[in-house]
């Protein structure tokens, strides 16, 4: 189905806790200036110049931000292959893989934004894919590098490596016992940082937090990924911690929760995104628990389903504000039942 | 099953919105001192008589409130088969009738309270049921009667007629549209009242409404219950309107609401009696307003089965508090998704 990207499939590593990972390279064409500069003839020249790799593109096919409805756009935005600044860039544009685990972004804050995502905790294998791509287009195209600085970016922070490498937790068992915000705060001197569920400035929703590095210079990348690998792997193994002690001491309680949280679910008539975003978050920390046999890909596309941009691209009227609670629960509803039925619990 | 009284197969007239009705007669022993003030060799004596009447009673079995487990009477007094005064008292007992309609408490505030409980509104029913156990025991026992007081009760506001007929209500809607409380008040100009769902001076649980006499006096039975009838029809078709304009204003948010109640009741793992009560009033809601197609009787068998009795005599083990919300999430879900893959819904 059109929704599914890569990511969405729930199943590498960790995938308990560990939804995803995204690696991204940030990338300029030599002798032009930054996206936020330059003039529209130039940002045509971008998009022109990344077209003219085919080679590299493969499957992939260059789609302008300005061809594509604002529906279609929020969409990919949900679905984590743009970012919400791009879909608002009507001289921006993306190119995606056939299996949408890389997604190529024109003109964003960057010329070029290299992205790789994958299920579960794929710190290496999205680098890898990333980094590919990179060197391909690299062949093809002068990159702003410069001897000391290393790749020149649009904002500062970027410069060096350009490369982001983050993943998205669940962490429910660390909000629950109040230890979250210690352990979050603990990262920043490990040169990472906590951000929310559709990145920079965007809350924590459904307990999820998106941990990633905050220095892309000074170090290789294998390294800042090491790092962050390091990190990742302690957090999720104090949060399975927290699951057991939490398990042990109130498994009542905790299946109580999540069965509630099912029941509503599948029986719902007005759903907002933000409880949809709870419940299905309480599901998630049943399938950690073992409570419940649901995979973690069936609570990604809910995830991603209770997205008003996502939602609407399954209907073909379009829908006000309440329409999309009915038809977010109706939609919700059929495919959790549908999962329950298929004789998982 | 035992714990079926008459009334819990919930099938009688404006059953959507009338659970139950209930008409009682007080009567006592001539020459015996009221219950407060006898001794307990009178006490026996007044039990001795009741048995003495096999042929009135027939099936009916007189039961020593002594010779019960505690839980047993709390079960009774949950089945509003007798009064939670007469499960506290060791020299009481009761005789019920094989349907469990009839229920002769002996030794309450008075000597007889004689009973008759049936679903919906069935008030000369059950008037002309109580009257006629009435007249047979008359027969047989001296009753104390004054040729200007009428029957002589232990509490002078019984006096008269002795009767006191009920009706249990369900008024979400008028709950919901914050009208209930001056419908309420309205009715004591008709000489009744409004108490809770286990009688005086209890709350009102589940959006249910005791209404009754005040006045046992002055007027003949079927005036009072023709009263009562006029009254009980009347607050019945505000409700009505209520449910209709309450539905047509907020079809949405109704069905929302109904579903989510039936989710969580099939589906939670701790479930206390209140919010079991508070669950079942909003699926009778969503019958009443023909959102979904269960039976008043299931309804009237989950809400008994939620008290803390009833569910002990369903176990063989003694439950603790805890233990109690497990079983109850466990027997009340049980039989609600029993119902639902009947094919109702």
């Amino acid at each position: 189905m059109d929704y599914k990207a890569k990511w969405m499939e729930g199943n590498g590593p960790e995938s308990a806790i560990v939804v995803s990972t995204r690696v991204r390279v940030a990338r300029n064409l030599a002798g032009v200036p930054f996206p936020g500069t330059m003039n529209e003839i130039q940002a045509q020249g971008v998009i022109a110049t990344v077209e003219a790799q085919q080679g590299v593109l493969e499957d992939m096919h260059v789609q302008r931000m300005a061809e594509l409805s604002q529906v279609d756009r929020l969409a990919l935005v949900e679905k984590h292959l743009i970012s919400l600044d791009l879909a608002n860039k009507s001289d921006g544009a993306v190119a995606i893989s056939s299996d949408q685990a890389v997604a190529i972004m024109v003109n964003e804050e960057d010329h070029l934004r290299i992205q790789c995502l994958l299920p579960g905790l794929q710190l290496e294998q999205a680098w890898e894919t990333a980094s590919r791509y990179d060197d391909l287009l690299e062949a093809e195209i002068p990159f702003a590098f410069h001897e000391e600085y290393g790749y020149l970016t649009a904002c500062p922070t970027n410069a060096g490596t350009g490369m982001r490498a983050s993943v998205m937790l669940h962490l429910p068992a660390l909000v629950g016992s109040g230890h979250v915000g210690k352990v979050l705060a603990a990262i920043g001197q490990f040169g990472l940082m906590a951000r929310g569920i559709y990145g920079e400035g965007t809350q924590a929703v459904g307990q999820m937090f998106q941990i990633s590095n905050q220095v892309t210079s000074g170090l290789p990348e294998e390294e800042i990924i090491r790092n962050l690998r390091g990190v990742v792997e302690q957090i999720v193994a104090q949060e399975k911690a927290h699951l057991k002690k939490m398990t042990a001491t109130s498994r009542l309680q905790v299946e109580d929760r999540v069965f509630r949280s099912i029941g509503l679910l599948s029986n719902v008539r007005l759903l907002s995104t933000n409880e949809a975003m709870s419940l299905i978050s309480d599901i998630r920390l049943g399938v950690a628990a073992d409570i419940i046999d649901l995979s973690p890909g069936l609570l990604c596309q809910l995830m991603v389903l209770a997205q008003p941009g996502v939602l609407q691209k399954e209907c073909t009227e379009s829908l006000d504000s309440q329409q999309r609670d009915v038809k977010r629960a109706e939609i919700l509803s059929k495919r959790l039942k549908q999962a329950l039925r298929g004789g998982n619990i």
